[in-house]
């Protein structure tokens, strides 16, 4: 029997709903024996460039609504958004670091990614500052100077890209995303539907 | 003690989450002891002219995702979209005589509301068609000629047209959409939190 296959866990940092959707998804894939593969991508690359759309918190109506609805949902699950959060920044450093950390110390993988959401959403640090993706590597321990140097690199620089590529061919746009065994679900409140179809096969 | 505020229920007969959620909200409802109030409005009129966007189905990638979304989440809750049902029509005409309903046979409006967004979704038939609609009206035992006449009368058009600008006011841009106690909820996916909220008074 071949092993079970992982869980794709598509998000942008800049999406809190992604981090919702990241503190939750570790306990699920767990209680179905599935690992998690964590893939950072691009809301840029998506919804503006390949979708034509306006950044969500720019789109009349739905901009206010969203505000006001991610907050809510953190509080629902236990969790606080920081109120000087930057609402706006380039994940792109954080994304680039996540794919060094992935080809360098890929056990670390889900605590790295989880300790610097909760620095940009809970703890209110930009984690477009470079200092603060370099100190989250360090309390794990880290090679800082070679992360400092990896998130530089034209090698990671090109895999991220790719990796972009890659979740856009997918038909990934939004954050978070995740797909199980090739079924693709959309939004951290699909997660109770991603449980469902682990213990169902599907419907 | 005055009564609990009824939940306003915003639909548009185009949007099958809408029909998903139109299913469930009676019985949650009616566990908290609260009444529905059927809204209908139109997604053109927020989404394309007030937001900007195009609608969802024209959109890259999340067309796509939609589709097969919707579909599965349907099943999920027991309910099955006919696979010749129209995606594309104007909703118009129903929302006009569902204004009709609301005020010459108010008692009936949720029967109403349910068995057109059934004959689209559930069994393919074409609620852009008069004939259709007036069916549904037949079966509730409505004056049909009344019904006809008044989906064409220019007070109801009006009454419509207000309705829809009276739910942009107020922010609502997506189907469904539920307003409890002045605290909005968009998307079937919010259901459960709306229950919650019924419950505990909000968080």
């Amino acid at each position: 029997m071949r092993d079970p296959q992982p869980l794709d866990f598509y998000f942008d940092y800049i999406s809190p709903y992604g981090w919702i959707a990241a503190e939750l998804v570790g306990d699920l894939a767990r209680r179905h024996g599935r690992q998690v593969v964590w893939r950072p991508f691009l809301l840029k690359a998506t919804v503006v460039e390949v979708m034509g759309l306006p950044p969500i918190l720019q789109t009349p109506l739905k901009g206010a609504y969203a505000l006001h609805d991610v907050f809510r949902l953190a509080r629902f699950h236990g969790l606080e958004i920081a109120a000087n959060a930057r609402l706006n920044f380039s994940s792109l450093l954080a994304a680039r670091a996540t794919i060094w950390v992935a080809r360098s110390a890929n056990h670390l993988i889900g605590d790295f990614v989880l300790m610097l959401y909760r620095r940009h959403w809970a703890e209110g640090d930009d984690i477009s500052d470079e200092v603060v993706v370099l100190d989250v590597g360090a309390q794990l321990g880290l090679d800082v100077a070679a992360l400092r140097a990896g998130v530089a690199d034209p090698v990671i620089k090109s895999e991220f890209k790719a990796a972009v590529e890659a979740a856009i061919a997918r038909g990934v746009f939004g954050s978070p995303t995740i797909i199980v065994d090739g079924e693709m679900f959309w939004g951290s409140d699909r997660l109770s539907q991603v449980s469902a179809w682990l213990e169902t096969g599907g419907w």
